[in-house]
Parts: C-alpha cells; structure tokens; sequence
C-alpha cells in the first residue's frame, strides 16, 4: 500500500511510537442505554478526553516531532496551520512541548471557546474569511512572514499518521483485527460520500451548513485515495439526526462530546444503517473525536 | 462505631458484597489543566458514569435487597419514596430489578428531565407540593393506598450503607487509608456547616435557593451523628462558584456532570480550602455525584 497512498501501515506504528509517552490512551466506554437505543453492541472510543480536548493531539504531534527530525536537527522558526479550532489547539499545545512558536489562521467565524483556547494554549491567532480561498492566502502570507512551516490539519501525512495510531489503540482495546471502516458525514457536507459515488474526489459545494463545524473543509488529495480504497462504505445524517445524536450522549452518556462527535452516533442510529445491518451481535466502535462544545450552566 | 450510628463498616462491607455485581466501578479521572487551576493533585470519582446516572443506585439496590431479605422471603407489595430525581430514577430502575413496583414522590417544581427519566425507568409518579410537610403528607397517603415500604433518599440505613460503597472503591483506586472526609455544600443551604458549628442538627431554613437542586433537602437524624464525628470539616460554597466549577468540568473535562456535582469541585477551587491547605502533593478525590443535567444541543 505505501506505494499507492501518502502512508503506509509503518507509519501509523512508527507515530504511535513518537506519540505515545505525550498522549492519552483514552478510555473505549459502552452505554447499556444507548446499546438498547441502538440495538446493537456500541463500543465509544473516548477522544474528547484526548490531550487538549480531541483526537488531533496525535497528528500534530506527530509532524511537530517529524518536523524536527526533518530539518536536520535544528527546529523550525514557527509553525503555521490553518484550524476551525481542534487541530488549532492540538497543533499549539504540541509546538509549545517543542519551544516553537504557534501561528493559527482561524475564519473569524468560528466559535468563541474555540479562539480563547487557542489564545488560552500560547499561540497567536490570525483571522481570516471564510473562504478556502482567503484561508489559504492569509495561511500564505504568514508563513512568509515568519519562515514558518506549514503543517496541514488534514493532508499532511505526519497528521495522517498520526490520527491514525486511533485505530491501533481500538484494536488492542475492544476489536477484533478483521475490522470494517465506516465514514460519517453530514449530508449537507457530503464529499466523501459524493466522491465515493463518482469515484473522483469531489469537494462540498463551497460553504456547506452544518451543525457539524469540525467537518466543513472538504477530504483533500492526500486522504482520498485512502478513503477511495479502505473505507468501506460512508453514511450520511441530516442535521436533526446530528442533533439528536449528540443530545442522546449528553444526557445519557454524560459526555460533553462536540456535535462533530454526534455524526458518528447518528450515522449508527439511522435508518440507512439499520438496513444495511441487521441487528447482529456484531460489535461497533464509534470514535467520539472531540469536546470543543459550547454551552453555560 | 456500631452503637453510635444507625450503620456500621461491616454495614458497608456488606452492601459492597450486596451490589456489587449490579453497579459500575466507575473510573476515578484526573485532569492536568483542573490540577493547574486547583494548584492540587485532584481525582475525580465519576458516579456520573454510574447506572441510573448517580450513585443512588448503590443505596436504593442495597435497600430494595435487603428488603426482600427483611420480609421473611416476600417481596414487598411496592416500594415508596420521595426524591428531586437521582434516587427516584435510581429506586425504580433498582424495584423493576425485583420485579416490585415503585411510586416516586415528586415536586410539582422538580427539573422536566429528572421527571421523564423517573417515567422511562417505569415508575408512577405522583406530584407533591415544595415543603418537606406536603412531601411527607402525600408520601404517607401513597404507603397506605400502595401497602408500600419507604425507602427513604437519606435517612434509611441500607441506603447509607449503600452510599458509602462509594468510599471503599475509592481507597482501593486512587487513596491510602488515612483519608480525611471533607463535605461541601451551598452557601444557600448549609445545614451541614450551621449543625456542625452548633454541635446539634440545625436544618436548612426553608427552602433553600441554591442551583444545586439535589441537595436542598436537610440532613437527619440518622445521618447527623455520622457528619457530627467522622467528617472533618465543612466548606460552603456561593452560587457563582458552583455555577464556576461545573462549567469549567463541562468545558475542560467534557464530563456533563449535574450542578450538585459542581459543589465539592467549586470547594477544592476556593479560597477557604487554599487557606486551609498549603499547596502541598496530597491528593484529592471529588466524588462527581451524578449528572442529571440539562441541556440542549
């Protein structure tokens, strides 16, 4: 496979390496009521209690230490991503453990919990619109400015690599090897879903409405022909269904998870799912990818 | 200690061997960024995660079982109590265990969620109104009409003994024996701090106003002797600081615990207890009572 695609199996076992004295090994939880809700047998891989709040933690630390590596010993003058917040987080908190200074384009319409933990985490924000474009641009401009590098929050391989060491910690945790890979997305974000259908990568339609904000940027080069081969079909969920899904795993499971989070859960309470499996005693592990919720008491 | 309380540490030991089969071991949690605010080494007891979502259920199960014992091998005809929610929820779910109905005592002002959950578990709820008296007149009507047991929230001692399982998975998961015992409570109801400042039971003027609905109940007969001698000292809490601690746990922990949970947190973050203990390396271990919260998504 490493010919094929920007990572190979090595990789992801040579970041768990890198990563592992620096992260958490999350908890897997089961929820007898949503297993009843569900009717199935419901395994949740807990990274919202990941190191800084989400599973991005693995990836960026990953290419923070790659990067060091890389550049012949001595590290980078600054680090440079674009983030609508987790990788933002992850990708600070991660330079700092290595002294490097933190350079975070956000959109200006993000979320305000998620630009105060960025700050909160030591990093200097740069906004820009919303836009890929602009995104892109300002991210540019930047890392000029600074010599920074740039580290990409979905299609570097060293974050690839490193969001991948989830699966081997799933593995030793609740499953059995001879697993299925199953994507999630809203349907008002669907390109994984749409380039699955058409066998081409095929971007959202520019910007897409989703409760879901962790997942508005679109699969980029790098991660489709991973997603073209290995995964094995993509569900997608309206935003009703994200809603009720995340709301179920509060109120039941206790667990702040972002509406991110709840795409998974909803993709294995929906009806497209029920008829695609039948209510066997196989097992199913959703990973809950974060917490950056926003809510007040 | 046999003579002096209601219960004894074999008391306890024995509702441990009674439930244990039936209730979670919860995990006990810690968190870096709450030990960089508190300035301690903290650990959480997560009764959150606990069946029924509250440790209730360790009390209500050891009544219900030792009431089938207690009744010469009859079940009872129905078990009675009254409840803000945690142990209502937790009673039913325990009596429907046994196949005993269960009536729950409810004020009409009780939370919407804490009344669906009672209702979800199969229990019939009747409403009262919000003084102790109007409780205990309806409470008594339902025992009679029902033939049913009582089984009180907090003054009935299986249900303490039940309680304090708590105590002893924690010193086997995270303390050493010497453990001191420390309450906390609202400002707005701290009936615990007055009867321990006037060495006699001085209950809460009522009623009390505090965020932290589970707890606005005073203390009893049966429960005061043990608060008098085994607890160390008490720390009130004011509103804000509740309101402080649970979203900080919400936000930084992603654990949805309940605002009463919130009040043994917001005591180890004030300033009385930074008084009253140099930041040393002790530890500290909050038990999260539950998290029978409310939100939407």
């Amino acid at each position: 496979m490493c010919a094929q695609y920007c990572i190979s199996y090595a990789d992801v076992e040579k970041a768990h390496t890198n990563i592992q004295d620096y992260v958490h090994l999350t908890p897997v939880l089961t929820s007898s009521i949503l297993n009843q809700v569900a009717g199935r047998n419901l395994f949740f891989k807990c990274e919202l209690f990941q190191k800084t709040g989400s599973f991005k933690i693995r990836g960026a630390l990953n290419a923070i230490r790659g990067l060091n590596a890389a550049t012949l010993g001595g590290k980078p003058k600054a680090v440079v991503t674009h983030s609508s917040g987790n990788h933002g987080q992850a990708l600070t908190y991660a330079a700092k453990l290595e002294g490097i200074p933190a350079y975070i384009v956000v959109p200006q319409t993000a979320p305000n919990c998620k630009k105060l933990a960025i700050q909160a985490y030591g990093a200097s924000i740069i906004y820009s619109g919303q836009s890929d474009e602009s995104r892109e641009k300002v991210t540019k401009r930047i890392m000029e400015e600074t010599e920074g590098i740039l580290v990409h929050p979905n299609q570097e391989p060293a974050v690839i690599a490193g969001q991948g060491t989830i699966a081997l910690e799933v593995l030793n945790q609740a499953l059995k090897p001879s697993v299925k890979v199953y994507a999630a997305e809203p349907l008002n974000a669907d390109d994984c879903y749409q380039s699955k259908l058409k066998g081409e990568l095929t971007p959202n339609t520019y910007p897409p409405e989703t409760v879901a904000d962790g997942v508005k940027s679109s699969i980029g080069t790098n991660t489709w022909p991973i997603i073209r081969d290995l995964v094995d079909d993509v569900f997608t969920v309206t935003e009703d269904e994200i809603k009720y899904a995340t709301q179920l795993v509060w109120e039941r499971m206790k667990l702040l998870i972002e509406t991110t989070a709840g795409v998974g859960v909803a993709a294995v309470l929906s009806h497209n799912f029920s008829n695609s499996f039948s209510r066997s005693k196989r097992m199913f592990c959703i990973v809950l990818s974060g917490g950056n919720a926003i809510s007040s008491v």
